[in-house]
């Protein structure tokens, strides 16, 4: 899937009550998840981790839409090696 | 950008150094991402917020990358509307 299909996904999914809830809930919601995810990493199963991992992807595009961030642009920072030091793998 | 794509972009850029370090690691460094998301989101200007949900992104590929979880199956999650109700728009 790409990422602009995901964005558009969350926007035609939940934009409309998204932006009724506003940016600091989809913060909360983001943090939420992640919160989530990560006790899916400590004690969780495959299935269990998929699923943490694809809320916060969907939470990820949703801010995004809110805060008119393009997915695919945002991800294009590592599209050629580290942003930092620019080598694959990264020697920073 | 497909996920799959951006997937193995971490992995070819950090993936060795991502697993030395662990998953409770990449939790701890997705956490700071999502945390420097929050602020961006309240009081950064464009460049930052699409800036660090590239970090967030990239976080959530490598913690993906080292839990075993494939990003494509994660967000089809989303693929045919909610996943609670099944509708687009969500009537949740």
């Amino acid at each position: 899937m790409e990422l602009a299909h995901l964005q558009r996904l969350m926007e035609d999914t939940y934009g409309e009550r998204d932006r009724a809830r506003g940016v600091a809930a989809a913060v909360a919601w983001l943090a939420e998840e992640v919160g989530e995810l990560a006790q899916a990493a400590r004690k969780g199963g495959p299935h269990e981790r998929t699923h943490e991992i694809g809320d916060v992807l969907a939470w990820v595009a949703t801010l995004a839409n809110l805060l008119g961030v393009d997915l695919e642009e945002a991800a294009a920072r590592y599209a050629h090696g580290c942003p930092k030091c620019g080598a694959v793998p990264c020697r920073c």
